[in-house]
């Protein structure tokens, strides 16, 4: 944590559980999606998932919204709710057609329990505190797949028929990336007036800390689940 | 209510009461905003009040999403939210700028006991029922704005120095009677899905009338605090 | 506030602006309840409108059972949202039904403005919030009224033919003080974890404060409501 | 369904999917519970796991009582979450206490993927829908504890020694069967004012449907997650 780091408290919780972190960001099956190893099953059943995942996380979005006490926070969070249910989105449904799946038949999925218990989680969060805990729930998400698709946009070098580029390019790419900086920042602006600059000298830590160690562990989770697919 | 109503559930709603609904949209506060002998001091309250009311407003509608089943329905209530915290705010910041109010000074108004009572009125209908009973809450408003503004548009006509012209445009205009059409859409298709074609027949009529009739009453004491100023 | 104060949070809220305390807990509602010249058509008003009061604040009690946190937390929410609708519930049916007043009529009762405003200002005071908030909003009345029970209690000294004996026994009697020891000890303990021991320290002392401050205000405004009548 | 039926739409909720529901009250776990061949250890995880259940599973009953619309209805939501949080869990304590786990190490159990998405799951139902979408989403495990209680009592007689007797007298019992009398009863009085007599012909049976399966295959997963310890 210094002074010129944009997101202290989401810096700090990341440190809190490295190890858990790397589980997470560094899952298999991510490794897997950077060097093209990733059988077409597994990844289709985690699109297919995530399609459901990010209706449920939109809702949480907009949650947030409904919790802001601010007109720029709700600004902030209505931004990402429409990032995420119209552009993010969009890449499902078009990866999914490219394999035949109709949009009607990738929304009749039938939910996988992990797909549930991470999304019903982070809108419980909401639910049951405040717009600093549902942010800090909906951050491993937001902001771990923006430093994963950035971890992994140097395997497209090189490897024009690289089969999971799209979904690469839409993490590392300009617009996912300035989503995670409204994210970041939005995040900080609510921690500064609710917890202060120093996370760690607040008493809500290990309640924040804890959310955050849940939601990467579900996070975790559901890379599990597509590769078992 | 035939066949081609396009929003039968609020076509119902509005008959079942219409005295109540003139003293909402035949209120002497719209009367006097469409000739124009409306003083200034009455309106920069109500406006500085409704800006207030549009902030709480556009999280009811977030709730909207956060309540909906299917993606075509978060995408229609994100789309009016949309409207509210980005186009329809508009209207105030630029009209109170005009009169040397700030956004920063808009903000800071003292929230009157009449906004209070009918935005809180209006979320906690979506907290309590579902997305079908926070729609009809919302719909006096939505809906009843723009009758007034069509209602009023021909007062325009020759008046070129009306002092109200950009209120009335703005909810006279295309793209708020645009999202006019996409709420009644959405309230049909609801209605459609969770009580069927024929409102009045629904167990629910009773509790779904009284809440409109208590939003629709809400509206009109808005205008009466305006008018009191 | 000194070490000894159990509800130091609750101290600080209240000395934040002694005259809007004085305005609820100091008004001519209060004082006329005490020397027994308050109208029975103005106490028979108010009552009413405190029975539709108390199931949205049974409600709203409830909320703070949703977003607890630990098994304790929920325990003393649910005492005090079980002494509401079943005891303090019974003063109201049972000094209404000694006016001829049913309980089928109180509940047919229409809820006034001050009611709306106040008690769905409240729950959405804890959708918005947290734990803390909700009580925050909720501390004005359940705290207030015991105060206000104490203070009025000296009046039934060598007064057999008080007008107003059962309300004020009620909230000076043992059972409503206990409650508000329970209400007070709770809000203390969250009020630790969440923001720690000092509450002028915490970044979130103006938001409470503005919290305690509307939340008392509508108090006042409730007594105003029963007076006009 | 027959006119004497007590809970019309829980009867039709079952007979949609009989499989699922065998799957669910006849699962290996509950036959084993019943002939005593159940290990302790999966007892145990799946005792421990219940404890964290009921928490949030109060958590969703106190969220009845916010969605209610009507005292009665509040009163009885109230009485189910008071049978949870302090009569049922008594089992739970005491239980773990005879095998020396502390209420502390109950509560610091960590939550396992079934327990959450079950829990977050049926607290996500209430928040996006209305009181009978709540409430079908609770019936799958009030009402099925009762009848698996109700079925294992008979594996009691003649067994002295029957390691799971309290788990079995506890929801075999008066208090437990009265408890689903009275959930029973308000699932049927909110459905007939909410889409009336006949379940299957109100619009929204599709999603009731999907909801109670939901839940039921929830449940059917957490006796398998205890089994699996």
């Amino acid at each position: 944590m210094t002074a010129a780091d944009p997101a202290p408290l989401y810096t700090a919780l990341k440190q809190a559980d490295p190890a858990l972190w790397r589980a997470y960001a560094g899952h298999e099956f991510v490794a897997r999606l950077g060097d093209g190893s990733l059988p077409e099953a597994a990844f289709l059943t985690y699109l297919r998932q995530d399609y459901l995942f990010l209706i449920h996380f939109a809702r949480a979005w907009a949650l947030a919204v409904v919790k802001s006490d601010r007109i720029e926070e709700m600004r902030a969070a209505a931004v990402t709710m429409h990032a995420l249910i119209d552009e993010e989105m969009r890449l499902h449904i078009e990866t999914c057609a490219g394999y035949g799946i109709s949009e009607a038949e990738l929304g009749a999925t039938a939910e996988a329990p992990e797909t549930l218990a991470y999304t019903r989680f982070v809108i419980d969060a909401g639910v049951r505190g405040d717009l600093l805990d549902l942010l800090v729930a909906l951050m491993p998400c937001v902001l771990g797949y923006g430093e994963i698709g950035l971890a992994l946009a140097p395997t497209l070098d090189g490897a024009p028929n690289h089969p999971y580029r799209a979904w690469i390019e839409t993490y590392a790419g300009p617009e996912y990336q300035a989503a995670c900086q409204g994210a970041a920042a939005l995040l900080t602006k609510v921690a500064n007036r609710t917890i202060g600059a120093d996370p760690r000298a607040s008493p809500r830590w290990p309640d924040l800390r804890k959310l955050f160690a849940t939601a990467t562990a579900l996070e975790r989770d559901f890379w599990s689940m597509g590769l078992r697919a």
